[in-house]
């Protein structure tokens, strides 16, 4: 037995995506039915329809920035009650046994996460994600939405949110910390708002000005453009932290020179090509390349937490289900201040 | 006045290196004058004499790894007596007032340190390195070589030991931690030593076989080929750091893909030509990949110390002042086990 539900979903590789309805399986001991009310659209989604990253699963329903209310609990259920404000993320399960599970970073599972979309299940079923009206999850891979965030711009906090906040705080951004975030998208609008909220002196790295005036609005102290070469002139040796948020190609050691010794630039964003440095870029000044995939669900949850803690949502556009695919030729153009939220009502 | 001592020196680009005098200044009020006991041939020397590093200052005196005794000391030393064992490195001076300086990181200051040798003091003098009788050096720039200790296998500490120990510390060498280290040469096999007194878990990967009975010697639980392919798939996701003694372009995402979730490659070693990475190697496991600068003067005496303590020191071959330009040769070869060291009394 399995519940109807009604989603958007692209049929085939390059969309477009059409109203239609899915299966959600009946709840297992260890389940929460969630009546979504938003789900983000991430630039992932677009990769995923377009089988950028691989041979994709179709028909495919995405997203994995999910934000609703409890519906029902499986028996064994007690940490979720009905009409509790839940979220989801990029994972709906993981085999909870190896080392990483156990630490907490089951997106790191050494059996692979189950992704919530565009996955297989450990009982062979596809998943479909969030652009839908109701999902269910194994309870373990749900957070909790505190109070004091609205859940249209806590969805996107699932993904953006995550994404920034884990190598924010693993490299240390707080006070008396300058953090530099390159890019102001999706992702770099929600590293300026937590890395504020961390109480970091941050500025944006941009190829131009044209969003100078939202980036200082979202708590940046400084704005610069990358396409300007005084700029890294003027901005040598001066971050601790870089977290880079765009796919572009960059010219990594010219970005490495911006950093003080011993700082670290963090790539969130992942180019196709590879990309080249000069060792000596790192020697010189002790520095640091790293990269940062989303973050383990105990994290997602204290981010959560941090954000309601410091009043920290997204930025976003709420659309309707007709104005989805309006919406992916939109963040194609980059043309989104910051994350369109789908408002799964209108949905079927 | 000035203090005539015995030397080897390169007059001109390439060398040879010959014997011959050079002038020691007189003792400033924090000066401290050592009588050279032993310097070792880092190849870094061979790149200064052949100007691979750009225009350099001839004749050269090489040598930054250097062990001797107190001979004499300025009005205002206290740290030091006449007698006391002590060693020099790859700095002699820097401003003392930037924040890396204060900071103890005065190989980063801000107005760049002064090299031992192929540098140019604060006084506008040209600075003659270690393979010398006698030097002169600023106290704050001379470290304790702790008794138990000979001097002889403590002169490659200054430079090969520090290069080495300053990235195992950082990155967290130490009991439960598996520990690769690329390279069995001068840097590699130090970091061997070291890694293993630090507790951890060591395994050499190294370009072949050949010196694979030393490293299991040396404290190193495993030995790898890295010609063999195979290799990369045994060791896949195993390390929490690797420690890249090599100058080689290696295929950076291969070493990468040994490391454990979080763990860190760091480059000690710099090749010439850029590297190319894909960033989904690092997004992957939240992996980094780093690059570390010898070490400051507070963490040389406490690298001195450590090797005391746990009875380290480098795997040397001492040769005379006339067997110089062979050892070069040899080092060119990689035909060294491990590192050539001068004994300086044969010098003139």
């Amino acid at each position: 037995m399995t519940t109807t539900t009604s989603a958007i979903a692209a049929a085939a590789p390059g969309g477009p995506l059409a109203p239609t309805t899915i299966e959600r399986r009946d709840l297992r001991p260890d389940d929460v039915l969630i009546d979504i009310a938003y789900a983000g659209i991430c630039h992932s989604d677009l990769h995923q329809v377009h089988q950028d990253w691989g041979t994709a699963i179709f028909p495919m329903v995405p997203g994995h920035e999910i934000a609703g209310v409890v519906a029902a609990v499986g028996a064994n259920v007690t940490k979720y009650q009905v009409g509790d404000r839940v979220g989801v993320g990029c994972m709906v399960d993981s085999c909870g046994e190896c080392e990483y599970c156990r630490a907490g970073s089951e997106q790191f599972c050494v059996k692979g996460n189950v992704q919530t979309y565009n996955g297989v299940g450990f009982d062979g079923e596809n998943t479909y994600g969030g652009y839908s009206q109701q999902i269910v999850v194994k309870d373990a891979f749900v957070c909790r939405i505190p109070e004091g965030i609205s859940l249209d711009v806590a969805a996107p906090l699932l993904c953006a949110g995550i994404t920034t906040y884990s190598p924010l705080r693993r490299w240390g951004a707080g006070p008396g910390k300058k953090v530099a975030v390159v890019g102001l998208g999706g992702l770099g609008h929600m590293a300026v708002k937590l890395a504020v909220a961390m109480g970091a002196d941050v500025t944006v790295l941009s190829q131009s000005l044209k969003k100078q005036e939202d980036g200082l609005r979202l708590g940046a102290k400084d704005y610069y453009a990358t396409s300007d070469e005084s700029t890294f002139e003027t901005l040598a040796g001066q971050f601790d932290v870089i977290l880079n948020t765009v796919s572009a190609k960059l010219p990594v050691d010219a970005y490495l020179s911006l950093l003080r010794v011993g700082g670290a630039m963090v790539n969130v964003g992942a180019p196709g090509e590879p990309l080249e440095y000069n060792v000596f870029s790192l020697l010189g000044g002790n520095r640091v390349l790293a990269g940062s995939m989303i973050g383990g669900i105990a994290e997602t949850q204290e981010m959560l937490d941090f954000c309601a803690e410091h009043g920290v949502g997204a930025e976003i556009e709420t659309i309707s289900a007709d104005q989805v695919n309006e919406a992916y030729a939109r963040v194609e153009n980059s043309d989104v201040r910051y994350r369109f939220v789908i408002d799964t009502s209108t949905i079927g």
